[in-house]
């Protein structure tokens, strides 16, 4: 595979080990060499950080409209003013979150759908997609535990959280060759091994 | 005209007399016995304020994706935690713009194209129209000049302002029966006797 910028995305549910996961990528694509761009979602962007304390610290009752335009709003601003340009100076994006995310929580988990989630996003996010998709499986109740802070989506019943697992799971099915599933269970370390091995073709 | 909530937005550039007009009806709502909810965007519900801040104040540079998605996100919120329920208890809602500054100032005035608007506006806010709408045009120049406080929509140039107040204009050429044009040209006194004349069918 040729060098080039790559936009990786790093998927699950809260507690997956997305973050610890993501971290210990970066490391080794700039140990090999590569410049990276680490960014998450909500977030990233000025306005991203505040959309992100909107919606997680939120007190007002959000209506999963509102909760999936801000979203979106915070992944449009993030994508022009961080990703694109990354991109464009040939450095390596991996993302905590993004596009999959909104689709297995607000689509699928929300009800939202997932055609009404993908339309929003190609109408902000103009249609850019990842190239490959890092989605750590792990059942929610195991994942949950590992969590020591709690936000305002990990107070949702354990149903919700199942409905999100299997949404991703569904969607990995249907994109088998972008979004890699990979077992979140065990250690970090045996973790991060499985996800470099499927990675490593990116450096 | 039979006694119903109704929803009644004002609309118009920026120092066109919306507020003033919106106070003075609904004084003369209250006055006439009927239960009125004075509402704005973005703002309204608590989400609504922290939008209004990021949209008003933003020193991020906000893509237009982004701001149009924000001004959507209010709206959906403000509806459903301010607007339905106040229908629903008979209050007369009279809202400082609505639907209508999206497709002028970010359908027309951004450029997004007043479809995308609509589609948006639908998904995320079901489709609830105003009963009518009172469009208070002014020349742009000579209301910029009323107001003391500016905004970041107000540093845009003065063409920007000529498009939504063209747009303002052709949407109301489309909708005759619910968008009223008044003319914003005088005294507080004189336009809100003008603005009365209309809206005393919904007391």
């Amino acid at each position: 595979m040729a060098q080039q910028p790559f936009l990786i995305t790093f998927e699950g549910v809260d507690g997956s080990g997305k973050t610890t996961q993501l971290r210990a990528a970066a490391a080794q694509f700039r140990a090999c060499g590569r410049q990276v761009l680490e960014t998450a979602e909500p977030g990233g962007s000025v306005l991203g950080l505040e959309i992100r304390r909107i919606l997680l610290d939120s007190g007002s009752r959000l209506t999963p409209q509102a909760e999936l335009l801000l979203y979106t709003a915070s992944r449009a601003q993030n994508i022009r003013e961080l990703i694109l340009p990354a991109l464009a100076a040939g450095t390596l994006v991996l993302s905590d979150r993004f596009t999959d995310s909104t689709v297995a929580y607000q689509g699928y988990g929300r009800g939202l759908g997932a055609e009404t989630v993908r339309e929003l996003d190609a109408l902000a996010c103009g249609g850019l997609a990842p190239d490959v998709t890092v989605l750590l499986d792990l059942d929610p109740e195991t994942a949950l535990r590992r969590r020591a802070e709690r936000n305002r989506m990990e107070l949702e019943g354990p149903a919700f959280h199942q409905k999100v697992r299997a949404a991703y799971l569904e969607m990995a099915a249907r994109e088998p060759e972008r979004i890699r599933v990979i077992d979140g269970q065990g250690p970090a370390g045996t973790v991060a091994a499985r996800v470099w091995d499927i990675l490593k073709a990116y450096v």
